[in-house]
């Protein structure tokens, strides 16, 4: 028996998966900290604002001076004062009936409860303020910790940096934070027919496309790409490759060898990398297949087919999970999705899981957009280029008719 | 009348940005290509494949020695030849009833029209095969051209690259393509009451947080910061920084001066610098109001929000769609979106434009995600940070029900 009929499911590949651990931490400056996960429980060292702060130009007061003004009977304030944005108005004094002239961002006076908009207000001789419309306590201020108290819970370890979460974190004077540090992916073409993409191929021969595409792929999932061209099909010259590239990697992508005996041939070639072990020697999910798994320590190193096509799908359904794995995430697709309907039957082969490529049509009246295969076969660029995402067909299932609701993944 | 009964629409500022135009373009190498816009049309200058290749390892055929064939009836042929991988077969001979060798990726015999898997054959002797499943002409091999055809239309200018992109062009032997520029983006905060996120605010001061987040939110779009750190409220100093920064720089960020008197000011800098016309002094759009747009010939100068969430929304609303503009794609939102059920009424203001911040819970069943508004308020951060979108809310309309069909902007 041929491992091609031994090919196991997807999932075989997630089981795996708890066997590696994340990487190691590092400290970052906020600047470079987008997107980066969060390799510890933060909680808030302060109050944000430290304190209270005005968001209006106009007389910090106290609420209850104010309460029935109108326009036809104002209350009149004394105006004692004035606090410039910037300026600290902690050790100003704030009695009944008096007002302080206050900026936005300025700090109120520990009496005030209130600031009352200078719209609201007329000028009334040189010392008095007229304010014709009420305030309520805490109306346009904000006060001290209202958009953080201290001790607040931040993020766990695991979450991903937004740039909201940036300024939060900037705010509070947390300058740096910890995170996982970037998987380093080392990644070889293998092949005796590629020739680098700035080449004629000669005949017989074609361009290496996996080098870009796999490469691309690692820095859109958070990692950092380590080219290293191209292998000719040769057992000793790809075994040192391999070495080498994994000393400086924490994964190692192998692309080519779609067929029965190149795949053995890569399978040989990992299994003899020293320390390393195949935990997957195949997996029934089209196109993606044939990828194999082997691990050398905490270190991934995937087999691939040679196809750019079918390798950009495995990598999305395979490698990606484990690059979040690596940054502290869950092992999941982690891609964007969409509801969809079919827009007519999808085929799909009982026993094997497949990712369909789809065109997502927009409809009218806030309707699901249509998903339509895309035409060609799968080994193939064209179609994926045409094509917005990709629809999951679980292994058991043969198919969807028509008008049914379907989620798309999303394409990078 | 003072400016705040005068703010436009944002419609306003969309109407003027036809009067900016894409940036210069400039030729990367396709490793660095992701994510860049294409700025001419790009066609295909050859066939690819570039010639016939088989799918798998087997044996080239013509199509119709299968016919019929059957496990109990098998068509024997005879192997008159070997194509490896890499290997051109295009001079080999290959008649009826002959079959030559192939492997995945091996160029076929000219008048070979079919490839047979080896799964599907098995050896007859020295030089002879039995087939025992028939083909069709076609199947297992690609023709040549069969991926893309040579000239055809690749991509049109203003086409964001993807990676299965890059890979089409790679596979293609376009090795660098020309792309529109990165917008080089000077950010300065302004404000007499900040200090640098590193420091520890003394009484009355806040940290800059608008350094940090509108940095992170140019780089997402695809921009270039240049950050140009803090500016005390003094109009020499504001007017000198503006003017040197502007020189660097394709944009210009102004943060700071959320108030009456400190966005006259912020708006008579921007008038000051040498060139410059205001094109719109301020937008009636809650939260991210007051926004100021003026110009330098084609180099767009805005004035955002002190408030660092109020600034985030602003940048997403107004300095994002000109971004993709100089991008030389559309000035759009350009923000993913998701279909969501409001899960509470949603009170929104008549008159001005909302951007509803809101978390989004997942529901059972495929059912959209019920969005609810998160509580706080708008020039805060933590809010934002609970936040999943914003729900937009048009100008004249007084809110939302519940349970009716909305959509949300995804924060980026």
């Amino acid at each position: 028996m041929n491992d091609f009929c031994s090919q196991g499911p997807p999932t075989e590949f997630s089981s795996q998966f708890i066997d590696f651990v994340p990487l190691a931490t590092e400290s970052v400056p906020l600047a470079q900290a987008r997107g980066r996960v969060v390799a510890e429980l933060l909680a808030s060292p302060e109050a944000l604002p430290p304190f209270a702060r005005s968001l209006m130009d106009g007389y910090a007061v106290q609420a209850a001076d104010t309460l029935g003004c109108s326009e036809s009977t104002p209350a009149l304030l004394n105006v004692v004062g004035e606090i410039a944005a910037g300026a600290s108005g902690r050790t100003l004094g704030l009695g009944p009936g008096q007002a302080i002239r206050i900026w936005t961002g300025g700090e109120l006076p520990k009496e005030a409860d209130a600031v009352v908009m200078v719209e609201h207000t007329r000028l009334a001789g040189q010392d008095a303020v007229a304010v014709f419309r009420p305030v309520a306590p805490a109306d346009n201020m904000v006060q001290a910790g209202e958009d953080c108290a201290p001790g607040a819970l931040l993020f766990e370890a695991g979450h991903r940096l937004r740039v909201q979460d940036l300024g939060l974190l900037a705010g509070l004077g947390i300058a740096t934070v910890q995170v996982f540090c970037r998987p380093r992916v080392a990644i070889l073409s293998t092949g005796d027919e590629l020739v680098p993409p700035d080449q004629t191929p000669p005949p017989g021969k074609i361009r290496n496309v996996n080098s870009i595409t796999l490469a691309a792929l690692v820095e859109e999932a958070g990692g950092l790409p380590l080219p290293c061209g191209i292998c000719p099909d040769d057992f000793d010259r790809m075994l040192a490759l391999c070495t080498e590239a994994l000393d400086q990697a924490d994964m190692l992508l192998l692309s080519g060898g779609s067929s029965l005996g190149r795949r053995d041939f890569t399978r040989q070639v990992l299994a003899a990398i020293p320390g390393s072990t195949i935990l997957v020697p195949g997996v029934s999910v089209h196109p993606g297949k044939p990828a194999i798994l082997a691990r050398q320590g905490n270190k991934a190193l995937f087999g691939l087919p040679g196809h750019a096509a079918s390798a950009l799908v495995g990598f999305l359904c395979f490698v990606r999970p484990l690059l979040r794995l690596y940054m502290g995430q869950g092992p999941s697709l982690g891609l964007p999705t969409v509801r969809a309907i079919t827009g007519q039957p999808i085929f799909s082969m009982v026993g094997r899981e497949e990712y369909v490529r789809v065109r997502l049509t927009p409809q009218g009246d806030g309707a699901p957009p249509l998903a339509t295969p895309v035409a060609g076969k799968t080994g193939l660029l064209g179609p994926l280029v045409r094509a917005h995402g990709l629809l999951p067909i679980g292994r058991d299932v043969g198919g969807l008719d028509e008008g049914m609701d379907a989620t798309v993944l999303l394409l990078p």
